[in-house]
């Protein structure tokens, strides 16, 4: 059987580590990658994340499967970009956001696309820290399905289930103001607490202190900040709104210690405690 | 050989651990717990982490040593109860603030007391939650050493050594600020996000779309209400001087997000990238 081509454009993490899950189930699949980063295309070469360097759209417009493993305004381009696709041809792109890239598609190639998140990552970037296990019994949230093509619904559902992930299905803008609460505030707290700690306390001593605690809770302020950067930017005003959301539990916090208010303060961290009950 | 006994007052996580991680790798001790929760008395009893229960602090007074495993009032509250002691006796408290415990031990007996404050712990708490590998590899902070006998500091020390666990010395006041950043703030961040996030969003779309960001960020929020209520009452003030710290930091992302000064808002997460080079 001829290998289904997979173009993927983005060799970081994300793009890597769905080249390694997808080998180490099929063989089906060819993978071409591209990459602005020059340093990046040798690293995933020779990772074997990929099976060929290409240097130019045209041969990744020529993919059975494109996959979008970059930046959010970057997909945006790259989508303007890509001619000559064939009826089947599926684009999937991984931006962390999802109503910009699903209303910003031209309408003429809007059905190739199926716009989806998965939920996983970690606080690395860059080929080298590809993981084949990175997308395994995770959430991918498939953003406005109705818009894609029948065709390019079915690949991307089987590409998932391959990877053994779990299908959820949103439309782009819930998606959005989901993550903001879920994923995104958490990662503003993540690097305020890391500056606000870096900025008061000597290494010696966070690293003296730092138990599992802070270290969970600073782990994320290790994330890429070009990527976040644009995923701020893309969720703006969501973003805010989290925010303010969680200033408001804080000052409650505050208050309560502040004007030692002990039993209001305990009933405060215990309606927290029933995060037992979800996760 | 004669055991020594070990009484341990509170059989919680931290109690019931030091218990399993001092069996796992000495016969020395025989384990002697008190605890006014009968249902943990009986628990403890049934995981093994004491070989006998008492009720009466007149049976603990008599051990060689002490562990006090229980919030910072009920130390100081018990150690003014303790009589009869003997010159070789070594209380050792693991309170989470160090300064109020470190002056409020009557002078009579203050030379007995090692007061320590081990950088570990889960979210879990009671005996079925207590873990031989809580201690290993984990800094225990040892404060005011000055005012603990030349006995007393050998046997803690010893103890710590034999739960495999990194040393460091530090001042009561110094302890209680630097834990104030790295430890006591973030659990008010966690517990802020779990209320912020719960209030917000549904069950559904929490359990759909917490990646390792988020259930990094909230696992301490599900910490016990009791002991960390105790906590921030005994840190008040170094706490809200963190949480303000924290607000500043907090305020710039917001600022630079509002403002859409993303270069600026790109330079400050790299700030916070520096982690990478210190955790």
């Amino acid at each position: 059987m001829e290998q289904k081509k997979v173009g993927i454009v983005g060799l970081g993490l994300m793009g890597g580590s769905l080249s390694l899950a997808l080998q180490a189930v099929t063989s089906e699949y060819r993978f071409i990658g591209l990459d602005h980063n020059q340093q990046h295309t040798k690293e995933a070469l020779a990772c074997g994340l990929v099976d060929e360097i290409v240097d130019s759209l045209d041969a990744i417009s020529q993919c059975d499967i494109i996959l979008l493993t970059i930046p959010v305004d970057a997909i945006i381009a790259i989508a303007k970009q890509l001619k000559g696709l064939q009826p089947h041809t599926t684009i999937i792109d991984l931006g962390s956001t999802k109503e910009k890239i699903s209303t910003s598609i031209p309408s003429t190639i809007r059905h190739h696309f199926v716009t989806a998140h998965p939920m996983t990552g970690t606080e690395q970037s860059g080929p080298k820290s590809a993981l084949s296990s990175l997308y395994k019994d995770k959430v991918v949230v498939l953003c406005d399905m109705q818009k894609s093509g029948e065709v390019q619904r079915q690949v991307a559902q089987r590409l998932f289930e391959q990877l053994q992930m779990k299908l959820v299905f949103m439309d782009a803008k819930s998606h959005d103001r989901h993550a903001a609460f879920i994923s995104h505030m958490p990662h503003a707290l993540s690097y305020s607490l890391a500056n606000a700690v870096m900025l008061q306390e000597e290494k010696e001593s966070i690293v003296a202190l730092a138990g599992g605690g802070f270290r969970d809770m600073s782990r994320i302020a290790k994330s890429s900040p070009t990527m976040w950067e644009d995923i701020f930017r893309q969720n703006r005003e969501n973003l805010l709104e989290a925010i303010d959301a969680f200033e408001q539990e804080l000052q409650t916090c505050k208050r309560l210690v502040a004007q030692e208010e002990w039993e209001a303060l305990n009933s405060w961290m215990q309606r927290a405690n029933k995060l037992h009950e979800i996760l």
